[in-house]
């Protein structure tokens, strides 16, 4: 029999922070695609459309009318899942028939006022702006509620409804399910190893560079080790940061640099406006967490979830096998990295040009 | 303040099985759709496609030659995700960098030679045939692997490439990340309540009615309590049974009713081919659940995950605050129930002819 081979042979892989694991199948690129094809993403957006709820001037479906803005413009989403007067309600019967209440609140953050930008294609001011943006609303809504996920839902393809470049941020009173698994890995493996767990993840990754996307002083991004998605990136800082308030403006200058150079290569790697869901997660704004030294075992940091697999049109179908039992991927992390980390560092639109 | 009413207020309920959380907006499917709309599936569909890898007496991709079938057709995966011969490794790095390699295999299940079928169109005696293959396979597959995936993916939506009526198992060699943490569940809700977690389960279901679908003597379909997506279910022996070996004759044809009347419904909901991930979950086969007695935790269960939310041609995207923090679904389990139950029982393509 041969040796075992990482770029060759199935495997599993441990993802650390949600104690999942996923199955990699490298040779399964391979395989033909005869399934469903989706229409490519157009380029040809204008600067403003009068049927954008979006729009700076525009009247929404609620009748209000939005400001003439011209920096980041943040609103109530006009259909909320979480409001903020909800009644308190808790059951449990027999353990089985669980529900609590939840309030919360749920926002829109418009980046630009161009209809036709993306993230990459926006200045690193334009993105240090939303970077601002972003800390204040996560030092108002932390007032209030214990979790602030900063999200946001890019491309027709991946459920999103409006190309105008904007994100969202949902707060609400219980951590939720994801978060929670995240904050409890960080707290069993510092109490375990003596270590942050992601921070010493970046010093490996930094060590070793076969996952390394792009990086800067700062920042680094990679396809993590335990990637669900095939081009799946995770964004972390370099140094001890447990939430986006805690940033120095050189930090900050940074992050809007990185978050613009990974967005090209992701544009560059099928020449489309790349489609993923973006979010960020911080330490939860729970009342034990108030000390600095309570989050010891946090880094911040910010998923990229890409739903493509082969080419602007065909993406991955995360069912069946991985419904039922385990994500399972198509090629290496690694593989997917060498990729991106090729792509150029200037936008696709802009050569053309 | 007023009183929290399930039907109006968002709520987060408690999936028993994963541990996992479900925020519940009821009010949230009123919102307009402005997103991706999907190109519905055809019910214009040849009975033999010489196109098609899996009809009868055609070439697949490896040069073989399908036999003329009539009875579910079996065969390796031509580009299966896991093969019989890979070697062993294992690597665990700081608990940062584990890897494990897998064996395992992959098959086709054809159901019916006729390509242009889907389950609720087939005999009760052609499902029964179905069901006798599945618990062949499970034995077969049972001497060799810890896990025997029985799944389907169904439509065009779902990632499914080929409408011929067909469905998959993967076994493997380790149990794989949602049946190890539905195992584990089970045991820890026997050991602490004293009771089969989904039999009690089922009996409260039975007494209640609220999230039934269809039942009959033997099995009950009902819309979970802690359901993800929107029409998903959840189909339950009504009876300690822990695998499908183990099912009596009146049990099986009862199945074989069971899943011919769910999907009738299914279809008749959007009048369309209704398209779902559906995989069934069994006890293990580790040699340590060899005596039924250490069993007595389990019951065998089949999930139906339908990616639709409002029509046949617009689907629910699990995207964004679903990936990043909680899956958030737009009406009860309750409503979804109630408009699954009030279906005809009779396909809305014999009711045509
Ligand atoms: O092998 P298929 O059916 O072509 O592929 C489909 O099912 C697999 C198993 O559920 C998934 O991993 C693939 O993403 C999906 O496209
Ligand atoms: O509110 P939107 O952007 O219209 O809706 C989108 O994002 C939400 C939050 O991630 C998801 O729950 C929806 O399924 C998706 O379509």
């Amino acid at each position: 029999m041969s040796e075992f081979d990482v770029k060759d042979h199935p495997h599993r892989r441990y993802n650390p922070l949600t104690g999942d694991w996923v199955l990699v199948s490298p040779h399964r690129a391979k395989r033909p695609w005869q399934g469903q094809v989706e229409a490519p993403a157009t380029d040809d957006i204008p600067h403003y459309d009068s049927s954008c709820f979006l729009c700076p001037g525009n009247k929404r479906i609620t009748g209000d009318i939005n400001p003439n803005y011209s920096k980041p413009f943040v609103f109530t989403n006009d259909f909320a899942a979480l409001h903020q007067d909800t009644p308190a309600a808790s059951r449990n019967d027999d353990g089985l028939f669980v529900l609590e209440s939840e309030r919360g609140t749920s926002r829109v953050v418009c980046y630009s006022p161009d209809h036709s930008l993306t993230m990459p294609e926006l200045s690193n001011a334009q993105i240090a702006a939303v970077i601002h943006e972003w800390t204040a609303q996560y030092r108002e809504l932390s007032q209030q509620y214990a979790w602030v996920q900063v999200f946001e839902n890019k491309g027709a393809i991946n459920g999103c409804s409006n190309p105008h470049p904007h994100g969202q941020i949902w707060a609400c009173s219980a951590v939720p399910t994801l978060p929670a698994k995240t904050d409890e890995s960080q707290r069993q493996y510092l109490a375990e190893h003596g270590k942050n767990l992601l921070l010493t993840y970046v010093e490996r990754e930094l060590a070793d560079g076969a996952r390394t996307v792009v990086e800067n002083e700062h920042w680094i991004v990679v396809v993590p080790y335990w990637a669900s998605w095939p081009f799946e990136t995770l964004l972390l800082p370099k140094t001890h940061v447990t939430r986006m308030e805690e940033l120095s403006p050189a930090q900050q200058q940074a992050l809007a640099d990185i978050l613009k150079q990974l967005t090209i290569r992701y544009d560059n790697l099928f020449q489309c406006a790349f489609p993923y869901s973006m979010g960020w997660h911080v330490a939860p704004y729970t009342a034990q967490y108030q000390a600095a030294s309570a989050r010891a075992h946090w880094l911040m940091h910010c998923h990229f979830y890409p739903p493509l697999l082969r080419s602007a049109t065909v993406k991955k179908f995360m069912v069946g096998y991985e419904m039922m039992a385990e994500t399972q991927r198509d090629m290496t992390p690694e593989q997917a990295a060498e990729r991106l980390r090729q792509q150029s560092p200037i936008h696709y639109k802009s050569v053309q040009k």
